[in-house]
């Protein structure tokens, strides 16, 4: 079996806000030709560390990624690393020190001492040429361990694992085909009641891991399927990967069926992207009228490239003036039901929908916290309005967790409130 | 010296979409103790590739956390991990099982046999209470490790660090004084200007690691001082400890002074909750009018607590009409200078400042793309407005980036016009 590790390279990625998110996309790249990843390591810029690490993933691993560490000063220890691990000694590499001086050159500058630092690779490995950047990668082959060092900025890594790894993995006959990940996005649903509701669907036997991940936009489900075909050159067939993938599929709408319409999309999906989707084939134009979600929603919706052409607008009216002047709620029904109501909720969203002239109009008005809350109207407690040219509906929700998290979770549910009239389906069935 | 490894536990942490962000407020909450964190591993739910994890853990650090793999599923295989590499066996604690009983009985269940499974812990292991949840963790001393077992879900294992870890690690007189971090934030200059400015301010001989990490709100600058003093007991003095922080201050002012107005804030401090705190300070309203961030300023300034105090409305015009009849901008001008132009910023800002009958109006007008640009308005070209009681302001940006990144930077670029009116400065200076 092929297996990879990645390992991380910087101290600002133990402590400093940074997290390693290069090893995310290479996983994914790497899943992509059925290999995986069984470890990842982060460790900070000491050579101690770095060769400790380097000699442990060697151990473990088939192929060893290590992201990091290639730059110019003298922080940048990965040449340094693997070249103390493989008892190799480190030289000038003319052609590695040509494109640096070319890169410059473009840039109206000369190479100073630390940029050829870049050029001096252990003996033995093969350059990888960075087309994005200016440190180069390299390759070293060391016992039976393929080793490669990417630079740590995240497009130059992307770029030189397609342009230069990937052959050499493809050369080396270490792909197979692809681990197939399949992901149902639900909203309306807890983690407890889903698990129940799917629980045997997916049977161990079937070889298919089964992933649930929780975020204040709803719980994702993910079916992951590794065809373990990667060992054995020529196993690996057209046919396999259809059978399996066919499989994957039956799961997939066998557990679509048993949530029922709390599944909103699937894969790369997201719930703006298939509101747009909707929007734009029934030729649908929308305005917002946004309280509690401070302009979440439009900037949600307006994060999806074209979508001017059907979000008209978008009043965040956070007091009440701005609500009677934009909207044309009513002094007497703020007064009586409170600006948190189902009856407000109607009216932004008849208001917006009316001043504006456009087919929809979809409001928010809730508490988000931390304070603002009452017994009777606790933090948590929103209300989404929908105008459409027939009738208009009105949605409570009463969301948990901090102001971030009630703004985000009243921003999915009042997307899920448009999604389900869009499709057809009742405002409140589950 | 003590050194601490983190690891974390769950397939879906190597492939699946969740990255590992325990070990993020892991490695700070030990860095306020003086403990630096040296390697992080991310491991999937594999007993084997646990194991070899613990084994590798528990030779080069002194303290392991563990985190992830205590819950009741057949997938949960931390306990089972700790005992084969302890070679300990697994026993029932009643304690444990009586405090899951106590919380399932709250919520009116019943326990599982699965559930009983995370009340079996390795001999000679002490229980760590969760009081956020059922999965107990544990803590074992091993040779010259302390291994410490914490759950995967963040708010437990946050907690149990706090209540249960640490008294353990101040027993043992494991903590030291704390590793000093400070931030300054910039906005409007790219890390190679920074990096001309302040080179040489920190010399390398002071022991501060200097990080610059570089995102589409600007350029942070932290700087890292670890006392390394928590080896002996009892020489980590208050003196010490005010002496080092008073360098490191030092250093941040110096470091100000190079970077000038550019820096925007400092620590946890967030350009929103700046802007906040002025608008307070000096009793002023603000109105938004939004163009191509669709809703992002008026969402960044609504994550603040208390922000309906001085925002009073948001109105987002994606479309020409919009912008005629909320905020009064002209047909002439739309027409003679293009939606996206200073004059355009200029009429925004005054519109909604009027029109809402506030203290200040801020506009932002730009294109985001992919599409919309043109050779002389290509995307990413952004004009900002501000509407004071006694000028109107524009300023015009050229960011780079995709649609995401362009929003975001106009979004940061829009509030630091803002920023730099309220404290004093000219719009435009550097």
């Amino acid at each position: 079996m092929i297996t990879a590790e990645i390992i991380a390279v910087g101290s600002e990625l133990l402590l400093g806000g940074q997290t390693d998110t290069n090893s995310v996309f290479l996983a994914e790249l790497l899943a992509e030709q059925g290999i995986e990843v069984r470890f990842k390591t982060v460790v900070g810029d000491e050579i101690d560390d770095m060769c400790g690490a380097l000699t442990v993933a060697s151990k473990r691993a088939t192929i060893v990624l290590v992201t990091g560490g290639l730059g110019p000063t003298v922080d940048d220890l990965t040449r340094e690393a693997v070249a103390k691990v493989t008892g190799k000694s480190l030289g000038l590499r003319s052609h590695a020190l040509r494109s640096i001086k070319a890169r410059f050159q473009l840039a109206g500058r000369t190479v100073s001492e630390n940029q050829r630092r870049q050029a001096f690779l252990p003996s033995g490995s093969y350059l990888l040429r960075n087309s994005a950047g200016t440190a180069p990668g390299f390759f070293l082959q060391w016992k039976r361990c393929q080793i490669f060092c990417l630079p740590g900025v995240s497009h130059e890594a992307r770029r030189m694992f397609t342009e230069s790894v990937l052959p050499i993995l493809i050369k080396k006959e270490y792909v197979g085909l692809p681990i197939e990940i399949r992901t149902l996005h639900t909203f309306g649903l807890i983690e407890g009641v889903i698990d129940e509701r799917i629980k045997g669907v997916v049977p161990a036997s079937s070889g298919i891991r089964l992933g649930m991940l929780a975020s204040p936009l709803g719980v994702s489900i993910s079916l992951t399927m590794n065809h373990g075909l990667n060992v054995v050159k020529g196993k690996a067939s057209k046919k396999d990967e259809n059978k399996n993938k066919a499989l994957l599929e039956l799961y997939v709408d066998e557990i679509s069926r048993k949530l029922v319409s709390s599944v909103y999309g699937f894969d790369d999906q997201t719930m703006e992207e298939i509101i747009g989707e909707h929007l734009t084939a029934k030729g649908l134009i929308l305005a917002l009228a946004e309280s509690c979600t401070g302009g979440l929603i439009g900037h949600r919706l307006t994060q999806v490239p074209g979508s001017s052409a059907y979000v008209d607008r978008d009043v965040v009216c956070y007091s009440n003036q701005a609500k009677r002047e934009l909207l044309g709620v009513s002094e007497r029904l703020l007064v009586k039901h409170g600006a948190v109501s189902a009856q407000v909720a109607k009216a932004m969203a008849k208001g917006i929908r009316e001043r504006s002239a456009v087919d929809l109009g979809l409001s928010v008005t809730g508490i988000a916290g931390p304070g603002g809350g009452t017994e009777t109207k606790p933090v948590g407690l929103v209300y989404v309005g929908l105008a459409t040219p027939k009738k208009t509906f009105t949605k409570e929700f009463r969301f948990h967790g901090d102001r971030n998290m009630v703004k985000l979770r009243s921003s999915q549910g009042a997307l899920d409130v448009l999604r389900r009239w869009l499709v057809g389906l009742p405002i409140s069935e589950k």
